[in-house]
């Protein structure tokens, strides 16, 4: 119970460093469109977990790598993570009103911001790796960035939110879902922990094991997120949940079943766990956060 | 007559090289996911002008620049000009159902694709200067990409929609447009020229003479589309007309009126052409594309 509670205190203190570097990077509202950077902030400054980041310092903190260029690359990552939830929340999408305990950005603004709030974020990203107070080597920046377009972009989070748009018309099985996930969730988590390698200098067994413990991780949040839209209570996860089920969609739930989807979390758990023996006592908090992800209040 | 017809043909074979290198940059549509990659191509394959890729290849031409170099980065500014504007024809925003003889992304797919595939395009415009076949330096490479990321953000081009889409509520002044152009279609048109600068390694007092000529050029560009908006023929120009009147939206002809307007864009494109006095000989085609902007067929 002392180690559930460490862990969480190390998340949030890690969410509210990330929190505090976005303020600091999202330009003010100023100038005649200060409309703009008050949407930037509405999305990137609400209350999130900020899961992505915790595995870009945590990590990173295997390697004994730059504080500094951890946090800006997980400030970085956060702002592609929180544009594409105001894109997906968008009446054309998911239609959602309610994100991370407040009103979308649409609803709190309007679409047309929402979208534009959501570009600015993704281009804020990239400037951010690009500056060299992320890294002195412009070598590193330019691996984080064309790695970040890589997991971000049409064959990343993007190409996965098509499939996940598509489905809703036709019926999915269950590489149709596994590869929508490893695209819509899969590879930003992927980047999180590859990204610290490539600050950390890690070497090449160390970055395969990480790709691996991340593959198996990220398929482990999205079935166990499943799990909690099927048997969540909306008051606690906060947000609506039974989503899929009203809209239809097929999820790892109404294929797996439940039982069936919650021993797949726990294979995979295990899975993931093992990809981490290669660092020993290091990845004590890596170990930590597959637990946190299994046992995700519902 | 023999200079604009070269000019023009100068003009069609960057267009083409430009619509060639897109295609094999952007990528094949296929996997559950294609219909996001065949939106992408609809937009970025479509036929453009492709002025702002020609004032990168045509100003790194004048510094003897690596032709692969420049028409990487031309590419990648292309993807995020078409990017912008999948995004500014959405319904929430400008509402066109039509945009360079074809229909819209939205109309022709769906909003949600639409928003999807501008993002895909944007994401794709920074790979595509990561990746080391834009330049062997990643120090040039990381330039280009802070640059761009300048340009196309919220104090850049995102920023100068923001403004567009705010000022539908509210009346607006000449310093307000002047920004708002700026910012809207001033920011690209001003990297065209920077990001060959760079590749090109051009002294500082040659970056200064192109960024006034960028910034002079620019301006004129957007009140002679203004005076188009007022004058023009649909047919000719190939897009709906007086859509600003419609929409009762203020722009530099309702503020100047059209012979004020007329005398700002010689006064300005005489302003440009003197920027390039600096590179004598080399200029003739920028001195060109000057005269191009003010004679568009209207």
């Amino acid at each position: 119970m002392a180690d559930v509670a460490d862990f969480e205190q190390k998340l949030k203190e890690v969410a509210d460093r990330v929190t505090v570097a976005l303020d600091q990077l999202i330009p003010p509202a100023s100038g005649p469109e200060a409309n703009l950077m008050r949407a930037m902030r509405h999305a990137a400054l609400a209350n999130g977990k900020r899961m992505r980041p915790f595995f870009v310092i945590e990590t990173g903190a295997m390697f004994g790598a730059s504080d500094k260029s951890l946090l800006r690359t997980a400030a970085a990552l956060e702002c592609v993570h929180c544009y594409s939830l105001v894109h997906d929340d968008l009446p054309c999408m998911d239609d959602d009103d309610f994100r991370r305990g407040q009103l979308t950005v649409h609803k709190a603004f309007d679409e047309a911001t929402a979208v534009l709030a959501g570009d600015g974020l993704l281009t804020l990203a990239f400037k951010i790796l690009a500056s060299n107070e992320t890294h002195d080597d412009p070598a590193i920046r330019v691996m984080l960035i064309e790695r970040l377009a890589d997991a971000s972009g049409a064959r990343g989070m993007v190409g996965g939110q098509m499939i996940d748009m598509l489905e809703e018309d036709s019926p999915r099985d269950l590489n149709t879902i596994t590869r929508m996930q490893r695209l819509k969730t899969g590879a930003l988590i992927s980047y999180a922990v590859e990204s610290a390698a490539i600050i950390g200098h890690a070497r090449e067994a160390e970055r395969n094991a990480l790709a691996g413990f991340a593959n198996d991780l990220g398929l482990a949040y999205q079935i166990a997120d499943d799990i909690l839209d099927a048997e969540g209570d909306e008051a606690v996860a906060g947000k609506p949940l039974r989503t899929d089920h009203v809209a239809g969609k097929a999820n790892f739930v109404t294929l797996l079943g439940v039982d069936g989807a919650r021993q797949r979390v726990r294979l995979l758990a295990a899975q993931a766990k093992e990809h981490l023996a290669i660092f020993r006592d290091k990845a004590a908090v890596l170990l930590h956060s597959v637990d946190y992800v299994l046992d995700r209040p519902r």
